[in-house]
């Protein structure tokens, strides 16, 4: 019997505890896509309570409390008091087991508020009271809440658009040390298929004073953003996809069912989807000449709750795995651009956790490259609803099954909460618990300090190299 | 080393063997879907022995044994021996490790016969002996097994023709406390494609009085037998699909397709699948309208030895699994369902066990509600070609990482048998075990009376209170 | 903590000890399906060294290499030296951890080299001067290896054209006992939708002294090859598949596909999967005819990196898993068989683990037979990109858990190297363990030489038997 969540948490070995201690523990965190707000940090947030931090906007806890039968009132609504919904989110806890919210609720419970007692009814009230006043106080306010956990740098999501204010503003704070980059989100600019597109066209080119007319405007436009983007300090792009394209067109084509959508007509599946895959061989290209990392997040089923996205719009919790089968486009997709010598470095993420086994068996067909880079086309960490302990486990036994897990790099929030930082512990303990096992096992040598090696790289330095922080 | 399937079969850790000794084992079973025959209940049959109760109907087992190389005859033959049939059982049973025959059957000997000997060709003649005997005896009658295994309710598998004279039956004996109910299996008006459709609408309008010409009388028609159900207790409905389909239509146009259909024209696949769209659209809101639940069993290609089903018929172990890429349609489905107001509390089984995290993730968009049902729309527990121990496991981690596992309605038999309630203490086992394994592991606070509560409701309360018993 | 890959190897229950030390370890070898070249053989090759003995033709090592940053010229050039490649062998090894490929060559180091030191930069010096210095000894040489390996048979892999004459060669040699056997790969025949497809027909009918000019002097051509591979002992076919096809056409239909593509006019991809139908269907029948054994393997992606595939053709290590949902196809091709009266055993390789559950069910539909064979109908050993530690072990607990296991004629190399039997002795001990586990789980009762016999058929009985060698 181990105890409840203690030092040794997952660490079921004392390989894995050693592994853990020495060479994970103390590394900083590079959190290279997640979605918190920069703005948030630029103004250093002091937030209204626990409640605002972490019921907030957390679909993913939402789902779990509605799946306990609260009405949505007690969830996102209005009129429910903070402490109401703390109580339904506390209720719901226990049913929790197996689930990565109970572990990373009990992670943050005791990391930033320093409380080891579980989540329950009983304790709602007095979990509530401390954490409360805590997270009121300046003492967490985001950047301090950063600071706190060693967080060396960040990738924030971000449109082609935007202007960066908040990244201009961050820089200025010489004494927060944290790099905090932008991350080229251009999906609004994709999604030809989309409501809102050409109103988002016209966003985009008044970011650079130019009306995006035609295809050449729009790649005239991005090379811009690219090229600001790149200023502030860049270094990825993230692209987020139902399902994995490949539909190779012209640039007359693409320019053509481009016009069609900024006429207000719709285009058709087949459009969009040349239109798309016209795009993503463009920034691809452009990607690679400026040694950018390109990140693929697909296998997506969105806003499957018809009612709940008109009411409130996307990310509310009402999304779903999909997609099959996007391999074989994916496979031609990397094909090509190797043949235009345009590959970038690229990571998958897949949400349906099928498809595992056939991205790291797709990265290993690409690696070749002359600069040395070490998989360079790599299989991301488990994403989103396999982001648990067992969805985990299977994504790094796929990557070393089939692929080299020393090069691996490792672990993301995509988080849009600041009190997730847990997260990147609970992946290294993992981590730690799956090599520890391999070498309590015999199937490695006990070799402690090549396997710690291998341990710091995938929390820390393998990230730092590929990406080039 | 363990002993052989002891009191602690399958309960690995002292926790695991608490919660089940404590809150699992003597918990009533409640098994909401099988296909056992009502009128063996109504006429308390008295078996003629061990071959016809163990392999007189049982798919699985014919399977095993064909697969071990024995002739059809010493199967389901005509010629054959009782003793013969046994036999060939006997000697394919050394080679099943691993597969769950090897549990039920050796849970079933110690159970019902009070034997804890391995079945082999070396002790076969003696089990076949004593089982027999036993079998044959008044004493192992058919209600004299269920009131011996502690069941509380029992939904059948029921055509909405049939009189359900045999459920009217059962009623009559006082004695017999356990609740037999109907369940609501719509099929053979559903499937529109399969040989005999319009002989079947015969029947069931013939079930009220009623030439069925057109969807409007068919609809009729159903409604009543939706009523007449309704009055003999059914509480749910149970579909079973190859694919999950998602075709909208009008009612003119199913109207159409039906006319075509009872016209003896062929259907293409289109218009089946939009005449099955519409009907599931309208039980749906029927079943949504009675409180019922709405169970859909897909993923599944039947019959498919040609030889064997011209020769003998469905449902004599020629199935297999297919469809895969089922949750588009799922969610969309669902999703229009919300949109109208007309989503019932629905529970979904794939025999694709890849769709496990697919399901989860479709489940967890359509928990809303406002009558504070828990988890109202589930992943069904593992089923048939999946219903064994690692199956289990695998549906019940999938559920807990994405879904709230303290919601889950747990387990039913599924099958033909009356001796398979003993797969209720397997699935008992199998959950303990995992909840044991978690508490130990230190991911779960070592709470007993908390977790031993959720054992006995994932066992039992959960399926009381959403199914209404 | 268990030694670095000992004599338990794998093996963590004392159980699984025993059985493995008593029943599988020194069973001979049937390597039923694998690529070495029987020239080699037959001229007892004799390596230049380790290099390329090692790392001459193996895409295994060389995509992980490739992924740990190394030019290509280092793994397949012509200017490095073998210290130099082995070097970058040496160098990538410890990153592979979790990777088949660590496994096999300490197997392997083990085995023929007797060197326990792992293969790491510091050791590789050491390593390969001992290595190379003994593979260029006469006593390496190719059937030094075989027989130093206890192989009893071994089936190569030959295009039906192939004169076998070095077949004929090794026949002769009568110091040598293994059995060498042609298997019947008619690939380049099938694939009518491939370049080169009509220039292969000229050299197929130079094998018969025929011109290949319609569909009925190709079967004739084939059935003659086909006599002449059974005089060569021939027991079992092997097709290379994407995926699996079902679109059956009459000879006609063939015959005018077949003529079109003669013509050198491309044919349409339902042209191809038709063609490829009927012969596999014309196959099929000849193989029941003949009572050997009908393998396929697909769910491939063959030759993704363009720019490689134009610079070095096939089998360089640029494949990928591919082909979803193959069961709908398979099970109408068995069913089409078996209604025919023509199917042959037959083993199913998917290389997209997600089919294993499908697979097993599928093959459970089509085991009747009057032959008395166990499990006409089979799930090969994981394959490939899966023919690693999980792999194996899912690839057991899906056939154990929906076939039956006790008739599992396990595993073969699928190896272009004659330094893999060791992959016999990794599967052996899976299987152990994964046996002894149960037995020591209380699953399975503890009748250790009950449980060796299964173990000892799944090594080598099984297999001696299905193929009948």
């Amino acid at each position: 019997m181990r105890k409840f969540m203690a030092e040794d948490f997952i660490l079921s070995t004392e390989t894995a505890v050693y592994l853990y201690e020495n060479y994970a523990k103390n590394q900083p965190i590079i959190d290279y896509h997640c979605h918190i707000n920069p703005r948030e940090i630029a103004e250093d947030k002091v937030f209204s309570g626990i409640t605002e931090a972490w019921l907030g906007g957390d679909h993913y806890k939402w789902r779990a409390i509605r799946a306990c039968g609260y009405p949505e009132e007690m969830i996102t609504g209005k009129e429910s008091s903070d402490y109401e919904k703390f109580e339904a989110w506390a209720a719901s806890m226990p049913k929790l087991i197996g689930n990565p919210l109970y572990h990373w609720t009990h992670l943050e419970l005791k990391k930033y508020f320093d409380i080891t007692t579980p989540l329950t009814p009983k304790t709602c009230k007095e979990i509530y009271e401390k954490c409360d006043s805590m997270m009121k106080s300046p003492a967490m306010s985001v950047k301090n809440i950063i600071k706190a956990s060693n967080v060396e740098t960040i990738c924030t999501t971000d449109d082609p658009a935007d202007s960066l204010e908040w990244h201009i503003e961050i820089k200025k704070d010489k004494d927060f040390t944290t790099k905090v980059l932008p991350a080229f989100r251009p999906d609004k600019g994709v999604n030809i298929d989309k409501a809102g597109f050409a109103d988002y066209l016209k966003v985009l080119g008044a970011s650079e004073n130019t009306e995006i007319d035609c295809i050449a405007t729009l790649l005239a436009v991005y090379k811009k953003r690219l090229d600001f983007f790149a200023e502030m300090g860049c270094l990825t792009s993230d692209h987020g996809l139902d399902y994995l394209v490949y539909s190779p067109c012209t640039e007359a084509e693409a320019d053509a069912i481009l016009k069609k959508a900024l006429a207000g007509e719709a285009v058709t599946q087949d459009e969009a989807d040349a239109y798309k895959t016209f795009l993503l061989f463009f920034f691809a290209k452009e990607f690679k000449e400026r040694n950018w990392i390109m990140q693929m997040h697909y296998g997506t089923t969105r806003n499957n709750s018809i009612v709940n996205f008109k009411k409130s719009g996307p990310d509310r919790g009402y999304d779903s795995i999909g997609a099959y089968d996007c391999i074989r486009n994916g496979l031609l997709f990397l094909g090509k651009l190797e043949e235009m010598d345009s590959l970038p470095k690229m990571i998958f993420y897949s949400l349906n956790p099928i498809e595992n086994a056939a991205i790291d068996a797709m990265c290993g067909c690409f690696q070749e490259n002359k600069d040395g880079i070490k998989s360079k086309i790599q299989h991301g960490s488990a994403w989103w609803f396999n982001d648990h302990l067992e969805g985990m486990r299977d994504q790094l036994k796929s990557f070393a099954a089939t692929g080299v897990l020393g090069n691996f790099v490792g672990m993301l929030t995509d988080s849009r909460s600041f009190l997730s930082y847990t997260r990147h512990d609970y992946f290294r303990r993992i981590l730690c618990d799956y090599i520890g096992n391999l070498i309590e096992n015999g199937e490695y040598p006990y070799d402690l300090e090549e396997a710690g090696k291998m341990v710091a790289d995938i929390s820390y330095f393998n990230t730092k190299n590929y990406f080039g922080f």
